[in-house]
C-alpha cells in the first residue's frame, strides 16, 4: 500500500501547532506553484493568507482544498477572544473560503460539514476545539477514502497495463494518496503498472509540474506528452485505460474535471479505451441534476498568454481560459468512489 | 485581397543580393523562434546555416521550408568555382536540405523540382542562374497558390462566422498569405469573419506565438485557448468551421498536420462542425496510398520539459513529442487546394 507522503517529502496539507492540543495552530501547505523545482512549505496563520493560497493554486485539487478550508475555519475563530464575536467570525471565514473557488464542490461541502458539527455550541473554546476535531476527521477520512478508492480502482485495471491520466490527482490534490493517481499508485505498488502517460495540462501544467513530480517521487515509469498529442497517443494504441479525477459529479454522472478531460473522454471512446472517473463521494453533488448546472470557473487570460514569467503571445491578446469542462456520463465507463465501483447508467 | 507581407513587416523568406542579377545572394528569414517578441531577420549564406534554421524551426511551415530549400540549393553551388565540383556540391546540398525534416513533402518536392530544372545544364554559371530562377518561380507560384486557396476556401465559409484554426498556416508558414490562415485572411478582408480561435499548440506554441501575432498583424479579432480547451470550445457551440493546413496528404485524403490536428478533427465531427484542410497541391503525395505510410517526425523531449528556458517538469523526465499526427480522410469535410475544393471521398 503506498504511503500518503513519501519519506522526507513536505506534506500537501498539515495542521501544525506548538501546543499539544493543537491550538492555536496554522495550516501548512506544500506550495505547489513552486514545484517541481522547490519543495517549499507555506504557513497560513489567517484566513486571507489561506484563501489567497487556494485562489492562486498553491494548494489545489478538490479534496485537498476541502481539507485546507476545514482547517481554515479554525484559523478564522481561534484568535477571537469575545464570545459575541465568534459567530460572525465563523460566518465570515466560511464565506471567504467558500468563495475562493466556485467549481470544486468539496470546498463548500467541507465548510458546511464543519459548520453543522459546531452548530449549537455556545462556548467559544469548545467550538474551536470541535471545529479542529472535525477538520482532522475530514482529513483522516479523506486519507482513508483515497486508500479505498485505490483498492477498488486498481482491481479494475489489467495487470501490466499502460495508462493515461490527466492533471494531478495524487497526494498533491488530496489529503491522501490521491484519487485517479491513487489508483495508479496502488496498482503500481502491486507491480501491475507498466507506464503512466500524462499530458502537460496547460495553462498551469499540473501534469508536467505535479504529476510527473509524483510519478518520479514514487518511482512509477512515466511519460509526459503535450496536450496536443493525446489524440495521437490513443490512436497509436497501447493505452489500456484512462483515469481522471473529478471536481464535481452531477446526479446523472456528468463529471466536471480539469479542462481537457472532455476531449480525452471523446478520444478514449473513439479508440475503445475504458475511461474511469475516480473521486470521493463528497465530490458527488446530488443537488445537481446534470452537467449543464455546473458552474465553470473561468480564470485570467494572463495564464494563457505566457508561462513561468515568459510571455508566449502578443501582450493583451484575448484568451479564453476555462478551468474545467464537463464530461457527459455517456462517455464514462465507471465512477470509482471509496464505496466501490459505479457503472453506467449512473444515478446518485 | 490581403497583402503577403503587411507593410513594414519582415518577410518570412526572401532572397537578397547586392547584385542586380541576384548572384551571389543569401536566404533571409524572419527568425520565428524570436516571435512574437522580436522581428529579427536572419541571413543564411550557406547550406548548413539554412539547414540549422529549418531544423530549429526558425523557418517552418511546409510551403515556406520548400521555398527556403529551393533557394538553399543556390547557396550550395554559387560559390563553387570549378566545373567538376558543381554536381557533387549540388547533390550534397540537396541531401542536407531534404534530410533537415522528414515529414513535410514540400521540402523534398521543391528540391527535386529544382534538380530536374537544371538537369543537363553543363555550364556552371548557367546552372546556378537556372536554380535561382526555379526557386523564384516556386516562390511566386506559392504566393499565387495561397491567393487562389484563399479565394476557393473563403467561398466555403458562412458570412460573419467564427472559426477555429490550429498551429500557424499564415504568411509565416508559406511564401504567401498562407493556406488555412490565408483563407481566414481572405474572408476577413471581405468582412466575413467575426472571430478566429486558435490553440496554443504546445510544445513550440506556434498558435500562441505565431498565429496570434498574425491575427494581430492583420487586425483580425482572435482568441487564444489552451490546447486543453479545444473540446470545451467545440462543445459550447458557436464555431462555424475548423480550418487547418497539412504537411503531407496521402492519395486517399489522409492528412498529416501539426500534432493536435487529429483530436480537433474528432471533436469537430462529434459536434457537427465542418473540418477543412487547406494546402497547395505540392503537399499531396500521390505516391503515398494512405496515412499509415506517412513517417511522423519525433522531436526532442526537451521541447516538452520546459518553455522559453524555464523547466516545467522534473529534469530528465521521459517525454513523447511527435511533431505531427494523421487525420483520417473520413473526418475531413473538404480539401482546398489552389485548383479548387475537393470533397470526400478523396482520390488524388
Amino acid at each position: 500500500m503506498p504511503e500518503t507522503t513519501p519519506q522526507g517529502a513536505v506534506p500537501t496539507v498539515a495542521w501544525r501547532s506548538a501546543s499539544p492540543d493543537g491550538l492555536p495552530g496554522a495550516v501548512h501547505l506544500l506550495d505547489q506553484t513552486r514545484l517541481p523545482h522547490a519543495s517549499v512549505e507555506l504557513a497560513c496563520a489567517d484566513v486571507e493568507t489561506l484563501r489567497d493560497a487556494i485562489r492562486r493554486l498553491a494548494v489545489r485539487g478538490a479534496p485537498a482544498i476541502g481539507v485546507a478550508a476545514a482547517y481554515g475555519l479554525v484559523l478564522g475563530v481561534q484568535g477571537v477572544t469575545d464570545d459575541d464575536g465568534v459567530a460572525p467570525a465563523l460566518a465570515h471565514a466560511a464565506n471567504r473560503l467558500v468563495s475562493a473557488r466556485p467549481t470544486a464542490v468539496n470546498l463548500a461541502w467541507a465548510v458546511s460539514r464543519c459548520l453543522a458539527a459546531c452548530a449549537g455550541i455556545d462556548d467559544r473554546r469548545a467550538l474551536v476545539r470541535r471545529l479542529l476535531a472535525e477538520a482532522r476527521t475530514i482529513h483522516a477520512e479523506d486519507e482513508a477514502a483515497c486508500l479505498a478508492m485505490g483498492r477498488h480502482g486498481a482491481a479494475l485495471l489489467p495487470a501490466g497495463g499502460t495508462f493515461l491520466t490527466h492533471c494531478n490527482t495524487g497526494r498533491l490534490a488530496t489529503a491522501g494518496i490521491g484519487t485517479a493517481f491513487g489508483v495508479l499508485a496502488t496498482a503500481h505498488a502491486a507491480g501491475r503498472v507498466a507506464r503512466v502517460y500524462v499530458g502537460e495540462v496547460r495553462p498551469l501544467l499540473q501534469g508536467a509540474r505535479l504529476t510527473a513530480f509524483e510519478l518520479a517521487e514514487r518511482g512509477i515509469p512515466g511519460t509526459l506528452v503535450p496536450d496536443t498529442a493525446v489524440g495521437a497517443l490513443l490512436a497509436r494504441g497501447g493505452i489500456d485505460g484512462v483515469l481522471v479525477g473529478a471536481d464535481r459529479i452531477a446526479r446523472n454522472g456528468d463529471s466536471a474535471n480539469k479542462i481537457g478531460t472532455y476531449q480525452i473522454a471523446v478520444l478514449a471512446r473513439r479508440h475503445g479505451v475504458p475511461f474511469h472517473v475516480v473521486a470521493p463521494t463528497s465530490t458527488i453533488d446530488r443537488a445537481c441534476p446534470d452537467g449543464s448546472h455546473i458552474e465553470i470557473e473561468e480564470r485570467p487570460a494572463a495564464e494563457v498568454l505566457g508561462f513561468g514569467g515568459s510571455p508566449s503571445a502578443p501582450p493583451g491578446f484575448p484568451a479564453w481560459n476555462p478551468a474545467f469542462d464537463v464530461t457527459p456520463a455517456g462517455l464514462i465507463s465507471s465512477i470509482v468512489t471509496e464505496r466501490g465501483v459505479h457503472r453506467a447508467p449512473f444515478s446518485f
